[in-house]
């Protein structure tokens, strides 16, 4: 999309008849412009059908970024993409390659987001369900035979070149970079290449300590760079494949074609697709968060200590009958006045001024099995931070509604990297685990799982005025709930642009 | 919803996840309050997820009136409902009935607006294809069969009691007035009730001169009222049917039970459903539409003679290479900045201020084939009429753009009633026809059909300050751009609330 630190002016126009949307621009900080960050309800309000809406913000990092609907559940419905920044002529990065090609990873559901947000607010309630493909840049295939009614194949589709599979085209004896990136709905992936091994190099925009996969999981909102040497038989192509791990899903895996120049391109390899690692084995995984280091030579440390600690209990809620997703059994509901300007211009009636929990009953609560009592709350209340303050979030998780049941969490921060100061299993211990932290060469990134079971403990500075989304990147647990919204130095934030306000209390803001 | 002269308010709630509306009163005239009117790009902004807007009006005159969506395709998703204002207090009828009772019939789709209207903007033209139901106070039935592939009776549900068809108990010999409305998104209908007469007695909020029929038929917009003797054997149930007419559609009838007390209301009648009239015999519509008069002693002639007459030719068009739908070949684009602001607020530039054609080419214009150039254009101008002005309207119908195919429009006046002054076949003739104009007893109507290959001369009094909707109520045709708008006084509308603000310019006016 442009070189570090050029100024990126996109005109969004919605062509859509009856429906808005909202364009967030994943990891980029939005300093400076955080009204231009996308959320809508949080920095934003819809861009109506007609309207065209103008972002403008500079790209201050070089790295891999995306960008999608911030909008209900429209991500899921296909308004996304990856965004590339360069770094400036003359600068390099510090590895070396001869291709760049970008992949996105993502599933999909027959289901319309609007029926499954009808489902998901429903009582009883009705999950949305695996999805029915996993794609690769788009393109996948369904199993007609599992459809109910059994789908004929002419209907599926499967034989029309134009529902190929994904191919891309490699010369042998390169070395390929291969910008991965996963805007999955639900699922947490593992993606590989048959017969290659991938050098992790970039992680959400930051230089990674580089070490070697055979596969890479990769979460709902993260972007990896990886190396590949097309050192492999030429003469032949090889299977990339992604599939779902951390659910025990009924989806069949993604495939996808590495070509090896010259064989056709729709050639298919010989040999049967590898099968991923198992769902349910969750060491690798959680052995990969921990590989994820900053690259010697780019390491920005942390502060050393921090001014705050917010304890972020991952749980599910009944609230009013409802399934719900809870922070410390508090489920997000954003209101229609978004917050930056409600605080900007004073509207401070449009939400609870009461403050969140900063933690959860943490000596009685057991997080291993169901709650006696998994009754939640709702509230729009937002958690307000000190101006260059120092903040640490752990991320703790528990059991689900369901028995020897938890999940993973990609967790996205608007407006900031933070630092990952460690991965654990179990409860937290707030004694002794901020001792193994590491404070040396922590990577930064803007999106982190948090493992079943398990807690993830961040650090990062105040240090953008605005109002940031901090959530679950699963678009139905944010859906349901499963996010928190900070706020910092709004009184150093800029004279909003009318162009972000118009719905709830806002537009009285804008009398005739 | 009210008695005669009542001020109704109607809070509407927004509580979709990411879909605007806006919803039309259908048949009141809003004297006095033409921002309420409901109609999205001509009164107002559509309602954004989240807010209340409050509609309120004046129901000046008893009868039969509807309420739907006006935005987008939305009506067709099933937004909509009728209205009876009953009569003051101590005033009655000019006719007599025990009970009273309110029947909407539709069609529906399986496919979604959403598909539908992405199919009519594309290049090729995807066309919404002929109804999959038939629908009798929102219930219908599915012919699982017919699917493809075919449907599994289970999936189809025809067995679920919740999918039983609508069943209406009567007691014998009794009269029951039954309001009768269409919100079709297509069908033209005949309804009728096997073994009984219905005696036609209102119109479209206007008392009818009684006439006695074996089926009514009922296009899109309107409402009528029949009387219904329970004069049958009562020892049995009884079919309500509709079915499709002026196409030739796959679609099967609609089906209800007529359920003589003390029968079971599910109990089938021991008889085969009616079959209705013949879907291309277009004489006893011609007929029903003519037989329309207003009541003896409830007569509002029309003025005398008129000062402008516009001739609308409907016509269907190649434009870019999308089919639209068009009058005197140029079709309708509705802007983003609602015209009703536009005017007032004097934001010229939201729309062309170049008239829209009077008429057609009268003299060379053969309206039987297709023509050799089937090009139209699009245009957003409006028609702005003198305020008090009397304005006549004659509907020319013609060939579609294939061979020997005319189709039937209803045709919806917002903000006014009109004096249906004839209807005639084939080309109207500006100096004969116009000698046989009803300047007696004609009934007084919102909605019309302009009848295949034929032509209906309306007679208004421009006498509603406002901006006024005219168009074809059938859904896609509208979406395609068969519609026109009317401006009169604009200068005498009061002071617009900003509730019906917000979108396209009219963001502007409301600078912070």
């Amino acid at each position: 999309m442009g070189a570090q630190n050029d100024t990126v002016i996109v005109e969004v126009k919605n062509s859509l008849l009856t429906e808005n949307t909202a364009i967030h621009w994943h990891g980029i900080r939005q300093i400076g412009t955080p009204w231009f960050d996308g959320t809508e309800g949080v920095t934003q309000c819809p861009i109506l059908p007609g309207d065209t809406f103008v972002y403008k913000f500079v790209v201050d990092r070089p790295g891999t970024y995306l960008y999608h609907a911030h909008y209900g559940m429209q991500r899921e419905s296909g308004l996304y993409g990856s965004i590339r920044v360069a770094l400036p002529d003359g600068e390099s990065e510090p590895f070396a390659y001869d291709y760049d090609r970008s992949i996105i990873l993502n599933d999909w559901f027959h289901k319309s987001t609007y029926e499954q947000a009808a489902g998901l607010s429903s009582i009883p309630f009705q999950w949305v369900g695996e999805p029915q493909s996993l794609l690769i840049q788009g393109k996948g295939r369904f199993d007609c035979s599992a459809a109910n009614p059994p789908m004929k194949a002419d209907v599926c589709n499967n034989t029309n070149p134009e529902c190929s599979l994904y191919s891309t085209t490699v010369v042998p004896g390169k070395t390929y970079r291969l910008r991965i990136s996963s805007l999955t709905a639900l699922s947490a992936l593992s993606f590989q290449i048959e017969g290659h091994n991938m050098t992790v190099v970039e992680a959400d925009g930051h230089y990674v300590e580089p070490f070697v996969v055979k596969n890479l999981f990769i979460y709902s909102g993260e972007t990896y760079s990886v190396l590949v040497k097309t050192d492999q038989d030429p003469s032949r192509n090889y299977w990339a494949t992604t599939n779902v791990v951390s659910r025990n899903a009924t989806t069949p895996p993604g495939l996808a074609i590495f070509n090896y120049y010259p064989n056709h391109p729709r050639r298919s390899p010989p040999t049967i697709p590898p099968s991923g690692p198992m769902w349910n084995d969750i060491e690798p995984r959680f052995n990969q968060s921990v590989a994820i280091k900053a690259r010697r030579g780019h390491i920005y440390p942390p502060p050393a200590t921090s001014d705050r600690v917010i304890v972020l209990l991952n749980t599910q809620n009944r609230v009013n009958g409802n399934v719900r997703w809870s922070v410390n059994n508090v489920s997000l509901n954003i209101p229609h006045t978004p917050y930056l300007i409600a605080l900007k211009e004073n509207l401070l009636r449009t939400f609870s001024q009461t403050p969140p929990p900063e933690g959860y009953d943490f000596k009685n609560y057991d997080i291993f099995p169901v709650q006696n009592n998994t009754n939640g709350t709702t509230s729009d209340a937002i958690y307000r931070l000190q101006l260059n303050s120092t903040v640490d979030i752990i991320l703790q998780n528990a059991n689900t509604m369901n028995p020897n049941n938890s999940e993973t969490h990609p967790w996205h921060l608007h407006g900031h990297d933070f630092w990952i100061l460690g991965y654990g299993k179990g409860k937290f211990d707030p004694i002794n685990d901020p001792k193994k932290y590491n404070l040396v060469d922590p990577i930064m990134k803007n999106t982190v799982p948090v493992h079943p079971f398990g807690w993830t403990a961040l650090r990062f500075k105040a240090d953008n005025p605005g109002v940031w989304a901090f959530h679950c990147h699963i678009e139905s647990h944010f859906f349901l709930g499963m996010g928190v919204v900070f706020e910092e130095g709004i009184e150093r934030v800029g004279k909003l642009p009318s162009s972000i306000m118009g719905c709830g209390q806002t537009k009285h803001l804008l009398k005739p």
